[in-house]
């Protein structure tokens, strides 16, 4: 059996999986991500303990801790180099764990242990997986041959920071143009916005005022009751979705690109005319396609795969 | 010893190639691409034998034969699904080619063959390595673990149908805005025409007169120079270029890039703004960086890389 601990700003969300990748026992505590990191550590140890504990399996049961991280980490050495959520510099978050919990470790990017969970729910062992998770940004993960991709140096792959429009919106990243800045939640709201304030008669602005806030359901929730500039909104966002969507597919050829994130459930009516853009926008005319789905398990990914890291194919 | 065939619209080029990538004799002929396949690959054959001949080995001493050839390739079973440039599909070469000369044998297209080649003379043995030819298009092939990344269907990678500016110019595939269409070649000459168009005074003029013809050295000649008309032909080249490499680096983070074609002999005017603009705008701060290169082996690389495809890692 298995600890997965996926650490979060606002949550350290940790539980016991088996070796098929199913959750036993499940449980969260606060991150205060503001506090010394030892002491988040700390809790992380106890919350793995607490776990252990209450399903009255033994500690020597469990074949490994895996953590997700937000951040650039050194997934060799346990290392967090870099992470802006939760304040971190070349912290060595695996020793500092150990003190705690003397069990075999591995620590990774939080996205790519939500791809490496989704994978192994949703991946059917496909040789080429991507996973591309909307919400504040756009998070991505590759998984090749039962691995997570992470490039030379660890810091693959990112392809929420792709160029989409070469010039265009100014990213949190430094660079013009990444997708992120158009196909994100972030910016799905943003273009909602631009909507609501151009089209003062759109139902969009009922759906606010009922919701207390412009969301990134606001301009699905009025497309689907026929408001024109809603269904402007949500073509607009599709299109830039489907684009870097191609963009992937031309590149790396995946059997599967599974979309995570919230705006996932809006199911079939996102899902099918970005389905049709790219079927008939992809370079690849005579080879099998890339079939793209929704993602499956929604706050579980992070947590399955950050348990399942120590067991990818030949690491 | 190995016989790669690099089998182009224009000639049929091969050589003799020793275990480190080594051409020891090669020559070439004209494909006459229009001619029913199976006499081009007779004369494929032929070619090889006549290298064989002339350099005193026997057709015992060749461990395999490779060809590189443009369109889509099933590798597995060494068919060409479809090509443009010479037309064919579901064309079973290996098939064919056994008939003249029965040695074991691999087939690539011939951008993957090209960037295996680069990676095994320019490589240095990195563990992920991307190859970009700046051509009629922008051709590209990625190594990882020393062997070509195929995806999962054996179409990747085509980078140069990364979007790069969504809904902008049309490109021969079918969709808008692809890399390629901005820093091929032939879109440097297209932004080279409008500059002359727009600008009757600049030396550009007299480069073409004397040339004969706008090439894509018109604006770098002119630039040299320092007309500024062409050094903004030049700089808004090197945006569009860097821009999608940097795209490659975030999605990949190879630890070499190599940059192919005969634009590549520009040397450091072009490759020095390219590096800074990557090195400012790349997703990842904190990580060694990717290192960008020129390709050394111009045409030969597609020889060698054919000639090396049985001899990738745990192929």
């Amino acid at each position: 059996m298995y600890i997965g601990i996926d650490l979060g700003g606002t949550n350290i969300a940790a539980g016991l999986v088996d070796s098929n990748g199913k959750i036993l026992v499940k449980d969260s505590v606060p991150t205060n991500s503001t506090r010394p990191t030892d002491e988040i550590v700390a809790d992380m140890a106890n919350l793995a303990k607490k776990l252990i504990k209450s399903s009255g399996v033994s500690i020597s049961d469990i074949d490994s801790v895996g953590i997700g991280c937000p951040g650039t980490v050194d997934c060799k050495t346990g290392e967090i180099i870099y992470s802006n959520n939760i304040p971190m510099q070349h912290y060595c978050m695996a020793d500092e764990f150990k003190k705690h919990l003397d069990l075999p470790i591995a620590i990774d990017n939080d996205a790519n242990c939500a791809a490496l969970g989704e994978y192994m729910v949703n991946g059917n062992k496909v040789s080429v997986f991507v996973m591309i998770t909307l919400g504040t940004g756009v998070g991505g993960g590759v998984i090749i041959d039962g691995k997570i991709f992470h490039g030379f140096n660890g810091a693959a792959s990112e392809p929420g920071h792709m160029t989409l429009v070469s010039g265009g919106n100014k990213c949190t990243c430094g660079k013009e143009g990444c997708w992120e800045t158009y196909a994100s939640v972030t910016a799905l709201i943003s273009q909602t916005k631009e909507a609501l304030d151009s089209n003062p008669d759109s139902i969009m602005h009922d759906i606010v005022k009922k919701a207390g806030k412009v969301s990134g359901r606001t301009a699905f929730e009025a497309a689907k009751q026929g408001d024109e500039a809603a269904k402007q909104v949500v073509g607009n966002y599709v299109r830039y979705l489907a684009d870097g969507l191609v963009s992937i597919e031309n590149i790396f050829q995946p059997e599967i690109i599974a979309i995570g994130g919230g705006i996932s459930k809006e199911g079939e009516y996102l899902m099918e005319p970005v389905r049709e853009y790219v079927k008939n926008n992809g370079f690849n005319k005579f080879m099998p396609k890339t079939n793209i789905v929704a993602a499956k398990l929604f706050n579980d990914a992070g947590i399955i795969g950050a348990a399942m890291l120590t067991r990818q194919t030949g690491k």
